[in-house]
């Protein structure tokens, strides 16, 4: 337990997620990852395949939160630029990191596979930045200063969340309860829930609506807290509060977030 | 046909999106929606529900790009808060907006649904705002400036891109061609790509691995330009490329982004 309050933001670098091309799932997965660590992430950015433009967000991001994780562009491609980006950021060099340079050359060696010359861009980190194991593929990512630069395909981006772990300090963790309920419109409740929401301390409700189609919709009302006691209690205020409209709760179980 | 450079940003407000309960799609949405105009995205912010960083944000991007795109909390509960927010941002007043209300009142009595206080809420408009129809819920997104404010709910934020495409101007139009296969490793062809991507004036290559498993893997190249001759070069171009190294290219047709 701890009382210090820990955050993170994400910085996400590419243009295919700026396209539309890719549609990123590295939010959810890096954001559900801190949730149990009691690190809520603030902010998130997209920035493109653009250095000054890495530089600005990540300087901007690393002053303002606890810790900054940034995804994509470290590759062996010309277009994978986010290392040269975090060196610059932090006015640091860069340079081959001899122990990564030797387990690449070691992997692609087992492998029959030339370690070209792109390949070895891979092994190219910020002066000072300590390597992230990478169990997918190989390449690492690294950790410079407060800011973890991770790969962008998400497959990659896991394997590296378990190298982080054991790096970050303990946030105050807030749980979660969900109760949602088909059919329901916001503005069955909204006055009710606004009421609560004032009255109740240290619980913060969210109304989340879904709309998927016309019979196939509803509400989700969300409570998020540190406190299990209030948060037990603030279920039972939604519960009351649906069936005082009329409606029927779900209780959602075990949602982290 | 244009030489005006139009950008946009988008801006998402919402704790639930950066908590990792929502996977945000609306990114994805308005990037492939203003790929025909012309306007791509260039910076995207994920902002918690937050009066002053919402403000903030708004202010940086509208004052930045063309347009800017916000998402989420135009409903009627209090935790929606976006329209105060952007009131804010443009140091305007706020008040229930005549058309609007009579609208949603006209809405609700048809539904034989009180138009309660809450519900009312959704008829506030930012001072010189304009209403942006939304088809599916009926109360409205808003345009302030080159502001627009849809709602969060996607299949929403859909129906109201219908009426913001005759709002905007054109830009240069980029269209792209993904050359992908399956197997190939980035490694393999990074020095030809480098290469490749000095030597081809206004055409922009990017590099996109996919790892899904260690059997279902390989690299997505996608080349950009507003110059359709030049694309069908750098199409022929990375067929070959992907080719000499002894892999099998497949052509994506239709892709816009």
């Amino acid at each position: 337990m701890t009382d210090e309050k820990v955050t993170a933001a994400i910085c996400l670098i590419g243009d295919e997620l700026l396209s539309g091309r890719t549609r990123d799932i590295n939010t959810q997965q890096i954001a559900s990852f801190l949730g149990p660590y009691g690190i809520p992430v603030e902010e998130v950015r997209i920035v493109p395949d653009d250095q000054s433009r890495i530089v600005e967000a990540v300087n901007e991001l690393r002053a303002r939160y606890t810790y900054v994780f940034t995804t994509g562009g470290i590759g062996p491609t010309h277009d994978d630029i986010t290392a040269d980006a975090i060196a610059a950021a932090f006015g640091v060099g860069i340079g081959h990191h001899p122990e990564v340079f030797a387990m690449l050359q070691a992997r692609y060696d087992a492998m029959n596979t030339e370690f070209t010359e792109a390949r070895q861009r891979m092994a190219r980190l910020p002066e000072g930045a300590k390597p992230i194991t990478n169990p997918v593929s190989g390449a690492p990512g690294f950790q410079t200063g407060n800011v973890f630069t991770l790969a962008g395909v998400p497959s990659i981006v896991q394997g590296m969340l378990g190298d982080i772990g054991h790096r970050l300090k303990q946030g105050i963790i807030v749980k979660s309860v969900t109760v949602r309920s088909a059919g329901l419109r916001e503005g069955d409740i909204a006055e009710k829930l606004g009421l609560l929401a004032r009255e109740t301390d240290g619980v913060s409700l969210g109304s989340y609506p879904w709309f998927r189609s016309p019979t196939d919709h509803g509400v989700a009302l969300v409570a998020r807290s540190s406190d299990e006691a209030k948060l037990a209690r603030a279920q039972t205020q939604l519960v009351d509060l649906i069936r005082s409209v009329g409606q029927e709760p779900e209780i959602l179980e075990g949602e982290a977030t």
